[in-house]
């Protein structure tokens, strides 16, 4: 059973090991709200992973402990695990899929796990653990669907009720839900008005899905760039908890979530991974009623792949025109070049990479296609660009 | 006259306006050494300055009050600057180089300034700032060369003492000497053991060069990316204060800074512009002398172009391994491609870009050129595909 008491005893045995989290007021994410993060992306390990799976570890019994402990994940649960498990001095074996990415496998190798790769995917190395766990003793250490481990992360909920007594609100990405499920509990038996919602990746609308239905549901697949919170299917203990103690459940794209972690990088200076930002696209995307209110969103983790990272920056980029990629018509003799160039230059557009083509399929005999991409100031500038261009004779074309 | 009891009194007054900011322990920076970070990058406005500017506004005169402040900077001086004046209630007024990136205009004027763009380089804004100063009757802050000034930024030396009452030393980023000299001060006169390293960057060593000189010393051109802190000359106080409290003042070159900001995202999940991260760049890259001592970095702020933040990020995979692209030589028949794409991904690389090019100067004229960018795990993971494609009979080029 899960209890305040348990809550509590997690806060109270988590103190040497996690850091109790900052929470930044961010006003400008959504200027008709008073929002606040709270940074669990800076947590030890990038995550709040971490504070379950200590809780969870810390109360095994010395023979468990002695056996050591299993995990299956290629992410933040994973590092969790490895952390906690060395900081009470066990061992550690994490079963990953074979093309988790070199960052994550090395981050886990670092806080001293032993890794197991698996050949194929998530299911597979879940297989292979189960297998691991029945030949060897270890025990199995769930991502979400554990009270121990639900209870861990609850701690984030007292938290915020020492940080921020009189907020209204708090906004907390959903995975499996072991996340929320702690917080909402630890909220709702403390400060019963304080409402409690839940974000979750258009991609993989578990819960949501569930909660509609009345009952558990398994999808069949999930794709999202918010890896941390893909699961196909919400965990007993996470199901029942959402349905009693969640206000309400809210989807979010794509490109809803690239928009928060670029919202996050210029205006706060943090980097949050894609299902960290969910809670942030939910406000700014006017997903949950928090017009005037005091809300918390729950900055999960920061562990994003920088090639990743590098592409969110790029897109954002192009979605909010300050870059833009043009395809402009030559015909192939001297001086073309030169002239497109000038244009450019006198209106302040910073060209960042060229390409010019002959003869593809598109263009004339004699034509050629330069492909230019620019650093532009906003979408009106590159409208100038453009006119300026046309005005000029050269055609363009997507 | 800078007293401690005026950095006491700026850290009272800005109790109501400032953040104060989370010091973070960053174990992985440096391994041999116990490294802090004191995340002025969270700071409002993104940056410290907003510490020396409302102190020295809320130290002028109703009259001067009335009359506005006028301010030169296409940087966080300029936000610190709008942010201060507009908590005070007073007008401001930044003037601001044409060129200066639409972001940080915009965050400018967010805050409430006005703004004047001036036609030319930063000399030119300050001239007119100068003039404008004279015919309105706005005072000028400046953005270092002032007690007020240096008093607030001194306040985070106060603050530091109370979070790591036991630190054995602190390194500050200089660009003017504003920062770096309300720190020493502070700590120098409450607790003279511990040391105070100033780092600038390679390309705009002011401070170094003077202080090397015995006198300030104008450089007659500055470059580097950290552009916060790319001053050409040290302010009057802040060169005595820091020939008398500073212990050392090391540099440190753009590469270097690169790879700090790129260790701060992966690590710590922090965005650092350069000025901010030269600090961390310092430790990592072993210039000061802090084996086995306890160390804050002073990661001064976090307002970095996406643009080039994205650069930085490139440029850093490419460096440790993590990104590389091959010019591989192919006879110009089909199945080529093929042959390396299996080669590629028998060993785990990633392809990001292809080009192919026939006739190159530099190819056979039955051959041709295929440049492949890809994502690997490291160098030694860059020499396996290499040698595979080697043996295999391909040759690779630069």
């Amino acid at each position: 059973m899960l209890t305040l008491d348990k809550i509590y005893h997690a806060s109270h045995i988590l103190k040497k090991v996690i850091r109790p989290t900052d929470l930044i007021y961010a006003p400008n994410i959504c200027p008709d709200s008073n929002i606040y993060l709270k940074t669990e992306n800076l947590q030890v390990t990038g995550s709040f992973k971490v504070r379950g799976a200590y809780y969870k570890i810390s109360q095994l019994s010395e023979e468990e402990k002695a056996k050591g402990v299993i995990a299956c994940s290629a992410g933040n649960h994973a590092q969790g695990v490895a952390l906690a498990a060395a900081k009470n001095k066990i061992p550690s074996l994490i079963c990953l899929p074979d093309g988790a990415p070199i960052s994550k496998v090395e981050a886990t190798k670092s806080y001293g796990a032993q890794i197991c790769l698996v050949d194929g995917v998530y299911d597979d190395a879940y297989e292979k653990a189960l297998e691991l766990q029945k030949e060897q003793g270890y025990t199995f250490i769930h991502p979400f669907d554990d009270e121990d481990v639900i209870a861990g992360q609850g701690t984030i909920g007292l938290e915020l009720l020492d940080q921020l007594p009189d907020m209204d609100a708090i906004i907390v990405p959903i995975g499996g839900g072991g996340l929320i499920s702690g917080i909402a509990y630890a909220i709702k038996s403390l400060s019963p008005h304080i409402k409690v919602y839940g974000v979750q990746a258009t991609g993989a609308p578990s819960m949501f899905h569930s909660l509609e239905c009345g009952e558990r549901k398994c999808l069949s697949n999930v794709s999202t760039i918010a890896d941390g919170i893909a699961v196909k299917e919400p965990g007993e203990h996470t199901f029942d908890l959402c349905r009693h103690y969640v206000d309400e459940i809210v989807t979010v794209t794509d490109d809803e979530i690239s928009t928060a972690i670029l919202t996050l990088i210029e205006q706060q200076k943090l980097i949050a991974e894609g299902a960290g930002a969910v809670s942030v696209a939910a406000a700014l995307f006017h997903k949950v009623p928090i017009e005037g209110k005091k809300v918390v969103c729950l900055v999960s983790g920061g562990n994003i792949d920088v090639t990743i990272l590098s592409r969110v920056i790029k897109r954002g980029l192009l979605k909010s025109g300050r870059s833009c990629s043009l395809n402009i018509e030559l015909l192939d003799k001297p001086g073309q070049l030169k002239g497109v160039s000038r244009i450019i230059a006198d209106l302040g557009g910073n060209v960042i990479a060229i390409h010019h083509e002959r003869a593809s399929e598109n263009s004339d005999i004699n034509g050629c296609y330069l492909r230019v991409v620019l650093e532009t100031r906003n979408f009106e500038h590159i409208e100038q660009i453009k006119s300026a261009l046309t005005d000029a004779g050269y055609t363009l074309s997507n």
